[in-house]
């Protein structure tokens, strides 16, 4: 390179079919918008797109929180977001875990010099009423971190008795949506939780790279009387806030065109209905569940704590996970995760999240999976297409 | 919205020429690169595309330095980056500062624990070897800041000399490139800069959303050797690094088409080369800066500190500098920044970054001006055309 030697063709990645833990398939008028013509982030037409934006987060997010935007880096910056200012040198947290997520909270608190209290659920299982309680009679924690769609297991937390629970205690609720906003009912002002985040481009189905937050006016009250400073400059709330509020005060270039694509994919949500999106994240989970079962295949995780926008799925003993997914992707396109966390090499991780929740491929995935454990030997598989055709049926 | 109402019509911001402090125009290749379809963030084929990616940025900032990557979120990340790896509580950091982003940087040394000493220059100056030498005396720190280009103030920092005072004092030298980089030369290995951070949206001519960032052997060293864990998680250059390096280990779900779209953004740099762009920034900032001169408007910094970039123009007695701003947005579709800073309300900052550092922008810019301030009731301008005419001449 130093002679100026080198050549680079031109991006050809091809079609993919996005069935992994994200990013998920996005809609055209997405990749349209993405493509609009780039403005200052100062400009009064971005201003407008900015507090459209807000008002669609709001929508989707089902709250009237004043303070809610997305943060300008992925959704582990929102996480971090979420913990880095609500969190001071010495607070105590409780954070649940149930995989790779939950403990990703549990390091940022650490990292933030909270005192981190862990309750950690059985794997594959959610954490309890019970267990909740049983943890907050032995600490007092200003703040309690639950996951609600644990990506790594697809464990699907119940939210509304616990959060009530932790209400009780006199905690905030901070909840990580990054894998079911969009894809199965969050309501943020009805459940009273304080603080969420998600990501862009799992159930909303926008380009990777933005992470929505929101928080209430408890939240808010707690940041404003914060003893000393946020830690990171990038992710300071009441700095960000500045410019995302009518103050627009600059704190940094925003990234336009995420914002423009962000705004686009909360359009199609929002024509859709956020009912009617989760209905369809709903029917063609219980499709595709019935055609894995009809394979004879097995979830990581049991009725009724399965998340319906990432599933993982045990590999069958004899089968090696990895070449499974290589050979779906090199003969149909067909993007699935691996297994992260516990699940390493054990599972495959299928996402039906925003534009990815379509029928025609959860039929495409379960005849992808079935034809290929054949080719790989795998004899003991049967078709699910017929099982999951009866869903679909059945919900006309 | 809570029933479901409200309208929003398709993205339509029209076309802008983007001449303010950043974004600045982006070629139509890298639109049509950002709209390629999205692929996995461990898909191999975008793996091909990181490791492209890493190598064109070495080429760009002149450097072997194997840790050179965009990180994922705006410039202001790239800043925290670099100080929250590099400096541990209680470290001892000199930041020199001629500007709102050499304050930044100071304020993030804070942030992160860092014991701040402070070298601050005289307004429209740049720190002289002699302040340095004196700051140096007074203290031992194991980091120094600069600031190339000082997107603020319009200040260029003359860097070879300082940085050999720098480190005979054995200090690392970091220094900020957002603004330089791409428009006017740096060389990274062969001014032994140790740590060094850019912009995507500035002459580089990428969207707004990703913060290059190159460590050379030195620095990776004093990270490995850090005491304690860094404070921010989503920051943490280790952990970055071994989903950037051969590891392929996941830490956050890449922004792919930003990087997509950075990728054919240095693709075109490097089909022009980085030596030949840098020419042609100097061309188009001196015929800019004749007409400036032959219209009787000043610079706010004189010659020979004037980085070719970004230019604060004072804004005549009399002259409100909003309203021309908004004349020239709306007549033109141009956009200059305002003042920051010590310059807010009192000058137009105007850039010639990246794909706005063309012909055609310059003398558009210059034209508008004039009409626009006689047009508001300033009549004490000249044309600047023939002067930076001539200057295109001699060039050809």
């Amino acid at each position: 390179m130093s002679d100026n030697q080198g050549s680079f063709s031109s991006l050809d990645p091809g079609n993919r079919i996005l069935m992994g833990p994200g990013p998920s398939d996005m809609h055209p008028r997405v990749y349209q918008a993405m493509g609009a013509p780039l403005t200052g982030h100062l400009d009064p037409y971005f201003i407008k797109v900015m507090d459209e934006t807000k008002t669609l987060l709001r929508y989707v997010f089902q709250t009237e929180n004043k303070l809610t935007f997305p943060i300008s880096a992925t959704g582990s910056a929102g996480m971090e977001t979420c913990i880095c200012n609500l969190v001071e040198p010495g607070d105590e947290v409780l954070i649940c875990i149930s995989g790779v997520f939950g403990e990703r909270m549990a390091e940022m608190v650490k990292r933030h010099g909270g005192q981190l209290n862990r309750l950690v659920s059985e794997p594959g299982q959610p954490i309890s009423v019970k267990q909740l309680r049983e943890a907050l009679e032995s600490c007092q924690p200003k703040l309690v971190g639950l996951v609600h769609a644990e990506t790594s297991t697809g464990v699907l937390q119940p939210l509304e008795e616990i959060i009530e629970v932790i209400h009780e205690y006199n905690a905030l609720v901070l909840v990580d949506t990054v894998a079911s906003l969009g894809g199965t009912p969050v309501k943020v002002d009805d459940w009273n939780i304080d603080v969420c985040y998600t990501g862009s481009q799992k159930c909303l189905s926008a380009p990777p790279g933005l992470s929505p937050v929101t928080f209430n006016d408890r939240a808010v009250e707690m940041i404003a009387h914060r003893k000393v400073p946020v830690d990171s400059w990038y992710l300071d709330l009441t700095l960000i806030n500045s410019y995302w509020n009518e103050d627009r005060i600059y704190h940094h270039t925003a990234p336009i065109n995420l914002i423009y694509a962000l705004r686009e994919a909360l359009i199609l949500i929002h024509e859709e209905g956020i009912d009617e999106v989760q209905v369809r994240h709903n029917i063609n989970y219980q499709a595709f569940a019935a055609g894995i079962d009809a394979m004879g295949l097995k979830f990581f995780v049991n009725e009724p704590h399965r998340a319906p926008t990432i599933n993982p799925i045990i590999a069958p003993e004899g089968v090696e996970e990895a070449s499974v997914r290589q050979a779906l992707l090199e003969n149909y396109g067909i993007e699935l995760g691996g297994g992260l966390g516990l699940l390493k090499g054990k599972a495959w991780r299928i996402g039906l999240m925003g534009q990815s929740s379509k029928r025609d491929h959860v039929i495409l995935c379960l005849t992808a999976l079935e034809e290929t454990l054949r080719l790989q030997g795998y004899d003991k598989i049967n078709s699910g297409i017929a099982a999951a055709s009866d869903v679909y049926q059945a919900n006309i």
